[in-house]
């Protein structure tokens, strides 16, 4: 069974990639790889863009669609052995086996809860669910990784790319709430797995874990990192050394025009939803090299690629 | 591009009429119409009706459904150059053009605030998502408007007429919460721009804007208004004087059968829901002359005749 | 018109059962008959298992699907001659009529308030909106009954019976929560009308309705009840003489290994879902005997089987 979670090898991204472009090209080429199979996505956090695109995308495959915005009301147990006398009315085991029945492909959607980092790191909602479910499982995004966001930013470089290995910066940046790090773990993981020159900027106190950017440039200064850049990627996440904790004090990390002029003339990514002349200024959202809008459109065929390759395909 | 806000001109309207009534003959004319085509429907606030009536008019016309209540969870910036460092996480320039990519056809309805006379006049909701959207919408009601419950009525009249130019009365009615003008402002625009004769009756204080009556008359005694009606359409609507606020000591406005006797055997209409001896009195609503059930179900007809134009077709 | 609300006779819950296993076989067996048909569902109360499976099912026989959440969001007025000034907008009979006119079958769920003990009973939830409805509903669990997860049950119990009349023992649970007698209920109703042996095992002041249980052996002794048993069914349900409190004291209902071994090597049901070593031991849910994951699978030949009768096949 065929899980996807995290950056599978660079060969696989790269059929991935191909395979997502070719249903950009011919979004219809497989409208009945999935007739009679069902997605079912299970939705603990709220989603715009992850849960139209993952509907369309499943749908073009021909397949059934049935969401679940599961938030508050389904309080899942994970332990093992435990009384259940508390608020959680199921336990994993039976959820996730009985999903398996309904469902040719699960999908599912966590956050970090941002407040304890080893309960954050062991990634519980997927991986408990993962050991029950008797059917390939898609993230729609974990508490430590959203691979199907990094795939649609390795669809986006690979189209806007000038050259095989362009030189890729990922930026922390402002925010006024407290964000997970998902997004840029797995941006860092994919970049790097794709063999791409990768460079992090952050604050002190907000370096990745290495288990992400092992093999790429690290830096607290961001004006170096920008310096030749082909391509700027901003995303704010939270401390990682006081855990959860909002950065202070650090709005001159904004991307703004000026520091772009510090690139090599770099294309501008971001995963949206983004805070305006918070995390980035206007002029470069609305410039004519920003790539945000394209990346999120990006997103329904890179889950069109993930659900076929899910498929068995 | 097209999109169905308001009251089109009165050969369009007629077109749009006799649309909905031919699906109504043949429900399934145009099964593969919208094949592979997205309609996303993006509810910021609740309906059963609109949802319900649209969504089954988009699948008889072969198209996917996505729905989104987005109510409290998708809090939208609006204003140009503003430092997001709210509560709203996405700005309409974004949210607007990334939904476009992944729908043919977008639907969106919200309401007016009835706080601020000015900011719902705006309609920011519907013409900011509309500037940024790069395919048709379809307004599910906005502020000032509710266009498909309208057509709804003029396909109604157009069935149950029994002369070219019947007297309509819009009759405002008692109510115990605050209500929008969006349906009564659409009802006197759609029936002014169809050529029919309108009475808008209404108590001192909930006079609509003249933008929306301009051409019927208007009084504030109810039983003048009534004499000779063919058909009767009654709705509350809050103060458009002391704005937003509700009518008190006003419940002798209620729609009684005495009233209607007044009248020459009109018909009665609503909007539904409708609250029972409070707008209209149980012998009217369960009496012969009551329309509002055909008018609830004429709802997807006019549903699909609207997304049929908006395919183009 | 066809509703399904409660146990049917013998040979109907055989055809039914039939029917169900037969689509168990062959799932897509009548893909195409409910082709341009509409299942609308609604929740008053939340589900999981019942809204996929439900939801599956119908997709399985060529159906649309459209469903709604709308607990909080759609408070309905019951009552005759209402003046209707409170916070319910809609009378059941607009809402029942209207929703009628978008869909071929509607299915309802909607809870026990457990606070008045005559006004769950009288059911109104469902039995007022039948009242109005025009097309055939299908209850997905009403205030008394649960009977798609009791036709679920006798499917469940038809595979794995290994005589004809296996003596089936119905035991109450313990439960940290109040919750409805529905699914206990609906079990001895389909139980005895299927023509099994049903012993129902309760403590004192938690005996179901003689309504429900007519022709079943009553206890207060568990022990005693499980002597010989081919299935051993565990369900928590409020108090019914003081109705609607939750057991106190009544730890050692819980069924574990060494009640199970009292039996004739019986297997184990549960509707799920179930808290583990509360209501039953892990050793017991994680055993070979253990039932509730395949009872759980065949809800959605379950419910395929009553949208195919429904639809007049």
């Amino acid at each position: 069974m065929h899980h996807f979670f995290r950056a599978p090898d660079r060969v696989i991204i790269e059929a991935l990639v191909e395979s997502a472009l070719r249903y950009k090209a011919i979004p219809d080429a497989d409208a009945t790889l999935g007739l009679g199979k069902t997605l079912v996505q299970i939705y603990l956090n709220p989603s715009l863009r992850t849960r139209l695109s993952t509907e369309v995308a499943a749908k073009r495959l021909g397949m059934w669609v049935s969401t679940l915005d599961a938030g508050s009301a389904w309080a899942m147990e994970y332990g093992d052995g435990v009384r259940m006398d508390t608020d959680k009315a199921e336990h994993i085991k039976e959820g996730a086996a009985v999903i398996s029945q309904y469902a040719d492909i699960i999908g599912l959607r966590t956050f970090a809860g941002l407040k304890d980092r080893t309960e954050d790191a062991a990634e519980l909602g997927l991986s408990a669910f993962a050991k029950h479910a008797t059917v390939p499982m898609v993230s729609l995004e974990s508490a430590l990784r959203h691979p199907l966001q990094s795939l649609t930013d390795m669809i986006t470089i690979r189209e806007r790319r000038l050259s095989p290995k362009p030189k890729i910066v990922l930026t922390w940046a402002p925010h006024p709430r407290a964000l997970p790090q998902a997004v840029a773990n797995s941006f860092a993981e994919w970049t790097l797995a794709s063999g791409y020159d990768l460079t992090v900027a952050a604050p002190a106190g907000f370096a990745l874990d290495a288990e992400f950017t092992n093999g790429a440039t690290l830096t607290e200064d961001q004006n170096t990192a920008l310096a030749d850049a082909d391509f700027v990627y901003a995303k704010n996440w939270s401390s990682t050394s006081e855990y959860g904790k909002i950065g202070e004090g650090l709005d001159d990390w904004q991307v703004t025009a000026e520091k772009m002029a510090l690139t090599n003339n770099a294309k501008f990514m971001h995963c949206l939803p983004v805070r305006r002349n918070v995390v980035v200024a206007d002029a470069v959202l609305d410039g004519p090299d920003s790539l945000v809008i394209e990346q999120a459109g990006n997103r329904q065929w890179a889950a069109q690629a993930v659900l076929r390759s899910c498929l068995g395909r």
